[in-house]
């Protein structure tokens, strides 16, 4: 173990306005966050970065209260509650947490350690950096239309971040799954009118959500415009006055829908983002590592979880935990060159303070 | 998934006085139980034979009621209460075990699978093996002796099965920890004489069993013979009439105690076993194991935790957890040639019934 005096909180204050840490992770899924527990017994502070606004990754995003069959030790266990775990497990070494931050620019300093700059402008100075980014940042998919981009964050949105800003709008929802009926549903109140555009005459949405969607069609709040898809786009300097839609069955009846606003729920898709530019030896959107160190081609930059491969490597969870360790006893020689690494069972051993 | 037809129990019911399954699981410490687990999940059956007549491996041998701090989404477990959970887990698996059973003998059969033959006479046919055997087997320190062999299980015992069978004898218990002192304070009422042999004037047991030890010595039921140790057995055709003693300090005092039992108290060790002879490669009583398949260099026998060596091992738990489910994969294309394995979270597959 390192003196407690290498780990006095001051080493690790902010110098100027970058902040120093041993490790920097990147991804608060499960593994991320294993990770910072390797990491923390071995004497190692870190700090996490996640594009996400909470830690979890894609349990959080995409199943937090479906059951887990295969944690050891966990006949089943609700997947935000093993996040909840994993947190705890991790709080005795301090972590800190920049979450709803994408990491995009990663720097080597002449010190031989490593800066990495997020979207929202915090920067953190780390001696090695551990990769636990799953299948990359979530991002939404994309109605493939043309000069979308230039409607984007004006009139077209992917999210809602607050429901006032959508008051006495001319809404076209489009999608047929929870969030675009959830959004019907809740926004219906507010906006001055909605239509909702699917492809099908059927809705994939919960059936309780589908039925209150309907009463409010019937009710006049909402109109339903199936079987059809998003065909463009009309307006000027990004504001929206049109979404021309176009039937799907064999009449591919053309529309056009007056409309100020276009909010599109066609789920999100994982992108590895930034990361793909880090020099890193990918395959098929995955980083290769050295199975024994979790090391990528990059000396000091690791990577574990879901966002690699190597020979024999499954998408498990529970491997992803091991791969933590792993990473962390490779990173040891880099942080301690010049102390030898006891293995002592964490039973003698305890949770040490950092 | 296979069919559930394929895995009906009569496909697994003793055929002779051999018994068929999928896998055979050396070992039933943490790693061996999860094994099963991750064998059910695809699909296989289990037999688990293990030396102790417990599950539970080093942590039921070593240290049960030691919490543990790094197993992946419990801040803290104690061993044996992850051993229990780690056993339910399995249970749906509906695994055979065979405890307080030693492998012989593993040979391979014509049709390409394997027989082992244990120590109790029990015959698994399996398709492929899984060594989980941790440390190898426990077994105990034995004193060196001349002629000890010759009085093993007839007058001189490592543990103590049934108490009873030492009513009215005259013991000689040697040792200085917990088991040395519990004995001695359990067998006190039971037995006509009781000599207490340690090499120091002091006792590392628990205070507790100190002071009970003590009280007897001063009511005259046991007599403490410190600082000495063992030094020669007396006795014929496996019968001991006496041990003789010498005393430790610079004196070496040669004493002889009418005696006609010896219970050697001198902790467990781990010996590979019969293992070391199956034709494996081996490393410092390690099994090399390629990582990337948890394989040896013996076709269908697979070896997981710490009993492996491969380059990046750590003797980890939740490493062994890993690589147990490495394994499980691994074994797949043995035994399902025709299917091909597709990635399933377990979330959505759920456990499958076999």
């Amino acid at each position: 173990m390192p003196d407690a005096e290498t780990l006095e909180p001051s080493a690790y204050a902010a110098e100027g306005d970058e902040q120093q840490t041993d490790v920097a992770i990147v991804g608060a899924g499960p593994v991320g966050l294993f990770a910072i527990f390797e990491c923390g017994m071995l004497g190692f502070r870190c700090h996490v970065i996640d594009s996400m606004d909470v830690a979890g990754g894609q349990i959080a995003a995409l199943y937090p209260e479906k059951p887990i069959y295969d944690i050891p030790g966990y006949p089943e266990i609700e997947g935000i509650e093993l996040i909840r775990r994993l947190e705890e497990q991790a709080a005795p070494f301090r972590p800190v947490y920049h979450l709803g931050e994408q990491v995009r620019e990663v720097t080597r300093t002449e010190d031989e350690r490593w800066r990495l700059t997020t979207s929202g402008g915090v920067r953190v100075n780390a001696k090695a950096i551990i990769i636990a980014a799953g299948v990359g940042a979530f991002a939404p998919n994309r109605p493939p239309l043309d000069d979308l981009e230039a409607f984007e964050d004006t009139s077209v949105f992917y999210m809602v971040k607050r429901r006032e800003d959508f008051r006495g709008k001319r809404l076209v929802i489009a999608g047929g799954g929870d969030s675009a009926l959830d959004w019907t549903n809740s926004l219906a109140e507010l906006a001055d009118k909605i239509f909702l555009v699917h492809r099908r005459d059927t809705f994939r949405g919960a059936p309780e959500s589908v039925s209150q969607m309907t009463a409010l069609v019937e009710a006049g709040k909402v109109e339903l415009v199936v079987p059809y898809q998003l065909h463009a786009l009309e307006g000027e300097d990004g504001q929206l006055h049109g979404v021309v839609v176009r039937g799907t069955d064999k009449d591919k009846t053309i529309r056009r829908l007056e409309a100020d606003t276009l909010l599109p729920f066609y789920g999100l898709k994982a992108k590895l983002g930034p990361i793909a530019e880090w020099g890193l030896n990918l395959d098929r959107n995955h980083i290769v590592v050295e199975p024994g160190t979790c090391q990528t081609n990059v000396p000091g930059i690791f990577a574990i979880g879901d966002i690699t491969t190597y020979e024999g490597k499954l998408k498990l969870i529970l491997q992803g935990f091991s791969e933590a360790a792993v990473a962390a006893h490779a990173i040891h020689p880099l942080l301690r060159p010049d102390e030898r690494l006891k293995f002592e069972y964490s039973t003698a051993k305890g949770v040490p303070t950092l």
